[in-house]
């Protein structure tokens, strides 16, 4: 890496974890600047606008998840073990965000109602996850582990749905039963769909 | 109603739809002031701060959520009809919200990660809310419709996961089939619980 892409890189990481507390659109140039130790001007020199910024951080974060979620899953064996491995995976990367949670979770609600560049950039990471979950929860069905009527889908409707009820569970109302319950959602997800 | 209770709630019905749209720390006095033709200062007359009008916009949204999610599930007959009717005037509740979604849904994001009086104030909502669900669950149970045996507490879990993917489904994903996923996840959840 050259001295540039270091600061970059360095920028970037600060810039999410304070995204990830105030949120994308929360996040200020100031405070970022406050946050680096850089002045505004310095950040502009990297990051053409604000909207560049937020971008780039979904891209660098995008990056840690396929390492720290993806990555793990995909090395695991085919069927039901590489969805548990997948559903754990990300369990660990929403508690290792310890001051603000899960980027894409805080982005989803907060960028929802907002067109634009950056909303389209969610859109689309969202979409690969729900269709990597879907991929995954279909090799349970050609391993012969779930049914081959099961609606792979729906399956991952609903692991999606407990991934975003552990980060309210777990931040907001500080349930210290919540990885508990989510594994027990996961597993009933499961047991519908086991073959016999 | 007196003229001021009444530009007081104008305003608060404003700063709700604000709020749904760009957040509850995201709104501005500025933006506010812009939206209902007032001054700022002619708004901090009504609110003595920000945070003031943060829990009064929390306090207005709760007063209609009673309205059109609790009282109708309240009116309809104890058990499974009840909470099928909680979870469907839910789902209308949050279609109704055109521009911003459930301010409850945004604000438990938003907010997961900022101490303080609005926190507490979202907090002590959702915990009510998730013990209405809870009890409704629990009219099932004392009905004969549910097993005796199933935890009405993970049963709220599960259907709070539904609804808060809902959210992502309809508004960010835009998925023309999210109130049928909603309604399969409902299903299925009531299936694993019945007396068979």
């Amino acid at each position: 890496m050259s001295k540039g892409d270091e600061t970059r890189d360095a920028i970037l990481t600060e810039a999410t974890s304070v995204a990830s507390k105030v949120g994308l659109t929360g996040m200020s140039i100031g405070q970022l600047a406050a946050h680096t130790g850089m002045s505004k001007s310095g950040l502009y020199a990297h990051f053409a606008s604000k909207e560049a910024l937020q971008i780039e951080i979904l891209r660098h974060t995008r990056e840690r998840f396929v390492d720290r979620v993806v990555r793990p899953a995909l090395q695991s064996p085919r069927g039901l073990n590489r969805l548990r491995t997948l559903f754990e995976s990300w369990l660990a990367w929403s508690e290792a965000f310890e001051d603000g949670g899960c980027l894409f979770v805080a982005a989803s609600s907060e960028l929802d109602d907002q067109p634009g560049p950056v909303r389209d950039a969610l859109v689309r990471d969202e979409r690969d996850w729900l269709e990597l979950i879907v991929t995954i929860a279909a090799t349970a069905v050609s391993e012969g582990e779930f049914r081959s009527d099961v609606d792979v889908e729906q399956i991952a409707y609903e692991l999606h749905a407990i991934m975003l009820n552990h980060q309210h569970t777990s931040r907001l109302m500080q349930d210290p039963r919540a990885l508990e319950r989510a594994r027990r959602a996961f597993d009933s997800i499961v047991e519908r769909a086991l073959t016999t």
